[in-house]
């Protein structure tokens, strides 16, 4: 009795789930230190203190029917409004409320977005690497997502392997800088060239193409990297926000979508996206956490811990002899497999205790995956492990 | 550029939308205290006070990681244990807690069951009146709403009519019960005829009817009726809960499904719609406010002050002339207009400060809704403009 449609993504849970239970068993046999769990990208930082005092604030000081109460779809006007001014500030936007709409973390945003603007048979276009679940959410409206392969080994996206996958049925482009699974942070002149290509398209085919700014990592960057604001560099820019990690809220489910002026059928797409985020069920980004969040516009996680993490972990690896995507962003470390089948590999790491994700699970085999938000101790008791696993492959 | 689907959506909603800010425009302009909005299902009770107790007590006693984490899609396993061992007592059940979901309200738990059963052209049969947004629902997955004429004047369901409506092309019905718009609680008698209906239909077809029960205001019944609990009569039913009524939590959008073990594919299907709580955009229930209820499970709001707003209406409105089912459930009044064009009435209502809802949003013309959700003073002053309203009408 299960939808056609659904039966893809159940056997291919299974297989993650497979992971997951087996790393379960492990902790369970070896005891949990002494697995090196990096599957799982879960903040380990956690929530600024002032997010739980702003919890408390909100309970003390606001009206307890607003503050658990409806408010209209697209979320507290107050709270859009301060936040339009947050953006604006820091990015010389003009956003105001109208412009925003908060939503049940990224996921539900991109969902909204791509429900309002697609029709059957529509295509996106993303990159590979990519979190695999952009295809389920293209396929939920009948899109089809098309993918550019990966471009090894700087994992910047490859422009021109991009504009010829463009064409009359595109209505979107998904892209996610500090980036999901390679830590890549797409540079300026990357989304130059993007614009540029776009731009162009749009012009050849007489609609819009919107781009997606799936933006969960935009504060998870080191080395003083700068990471561009998308919008100024296409009009056509929606960024999808979520607080996730900027704040580790992932189990709070709070984002927002973005609409700068810029963009086309602005009015029509925000009225539409708002009507969407009701009929797709959310209907509203909890409100608690709206009102929460009006006070926390300025808090950051302390990236310090994940960039110590990092450090570690890259200045570990690469001198046992791996070869590794040094990242710039978010909180994952790109590392080729030393052999082409990486599933293999993952499967050697078990054996040392050492759980990564295959490149396969993002659209890119010979790589895996190793999230380094964990304990720093993690990192540290991993490293005589990562030695035999080297060893073993002659490295 | 907004997808084909999205917009007759989008032209509804604008009427639904011009009938709001009519109704903003006449409170800045005659006084809020001047204007009777029993427009809007937002509860007037507050939460009950151990909700925010219990928000405290969860940030200063459980750890902040977990708190503000993610946790299974499915949501906490402790919470979903307290949750079953609640219901089981309750309701004599034996869920536990691989038989729950948490869901971001009523709503996306719909929305996540019809995902995962529906097919392209599948068909869904609920009963007139309705909540308009179940056609949104069920379109979403590319299914079929087919309505059960509405049955005055009890508003039991007519079940005659709903027997002649199922076809092998059925796969769920939708049932509402305590009802809006009605105020109807469907009665033990009523709950075994259709199970009776469904259980001989599945023979025949030979497959499953699934009974999606959405229950957001159990909890809200008068007179000391009974609300049978559905999965009783009926082993194919699956519970779509929400805490937005119950424990005046609407904004925080918490609720569960419920897939008693004698559904037919039990386990598939719970495994498909917890995919679909990730793929639809939702992942999982806001964390925190899954941590709170685990504390707040024996929690009610205070249903007497809704109680008491009933009888007044009730009996200021039948008193005047009008034609009203007595509300058992729930916090609305259904009324019969007392001409056909019940749009008339409502506009002639707008002209003493009255703000109602047409029948027609909920596929039933001839009738007004209006919830009582409101303060015991607005009914009281309401009552000499319902008055004039009545004399204006002949009554």
């Amino acid at each position: 009795m299960i939808s056609k449609k659904m039966e893809p993504l159940v056997n291919n849970n299974s297989a993650i789930r497979a992971m997951f239970e087996e790393g379960l068993q492990m902790k369970k046999q070896f005891g949990a230190e002494n697995v090196y769990d990096f599957s799982l990208g879960n903040p380990s930082v956690p929530a600024p203190a002032a997010v739980d005092h702003a919890i408390r604030a909100v309970l003390a000081e606001e009206d307890t029917l607003t503050v658990h109460g409806y408010m209209p779809n697209a979320g507290f006007e107050d709270v859009r409004a301060a936040l339009a001014e947050s953006l604006d500030r820091r990015f010389g936007m003009d956003y105001d409320a109208g412009d925003l709409i908060m939503v049940v973390g990224a996921a539900s945003g991109l969902n909204i977005l791509l429900k309002t603007i697609l029709d059957p048979g529509d295509e996106v276009v993303t990159f590979a690497p990519y979190f695999v679940e952009y295809g389920a959410y293209v396929r939920n409206y009948d899109g089809v997502l098309r993918v550019v392969p990966p471009h090894a080994p700087d994992f910047q996206p490859d422009l021109e392997a991009f504009a010829g996958l463009l064409t009359e049925k595109t209505k979107a482009v998904i892209m996610n800088s500090p980036h999901n699974p390679t830590g890549v942070v797409y540079s300026e002149e990357t989304l130059r060239r993007l614009a540029k290509i776009l731009t162009d398209k749009e012009r050849e085919i007489g609609h819009e193409i919107y781009l997606l700014s799936d933006e969960p990592y935009r504060e998870l960057a080191y080395d003083g990297v700068n990471v561009p604001y998308v919008p100024w560099y296409y009009p056509d820019t929606i960024v999808c926000y979520s607080y996730s990690k900027s704040l580790s809220l992932p189990g709070e489910r709070i984002g927002y979508v973005a609409v700068p002026k810029s963009v086309s059928d602005h009015d029509a797409l925000i009225a539409a996206a708002v009507i969407a985020n009701r009929v797709c069920g959310s209907v509203n980004a909890p409100s608690l956490m709206q009102r929460v969040l009006k006070r926390c516009l300025e808090e950051k996680t302390d990236v310090a811990v994940y960039d110590r993490n990092r450090r570690r972990l890259y200045e570990g690896l690469t001198q046992l002899g791996f070869e590794c995507v040094r990242p710039e962003g978010a909180f994952y470390l790109w590392m080729k497999s030393p052999v082409e089948d990486e599933k293999a590999f993952v499967a050697a790491g078990k054996r040392y205790h050492i759980l990564m994700v295959p490149g396969s699970s993002f659209a890119c085999p010979g790589y895996v995956r190793l999230a380094y938000c964990v304990s720093y101790e993690t990192i540290e008791r991993s490293m005589p492990a990562f030695a035999e696993l080297a060893k073993e492959y002659g490295l």
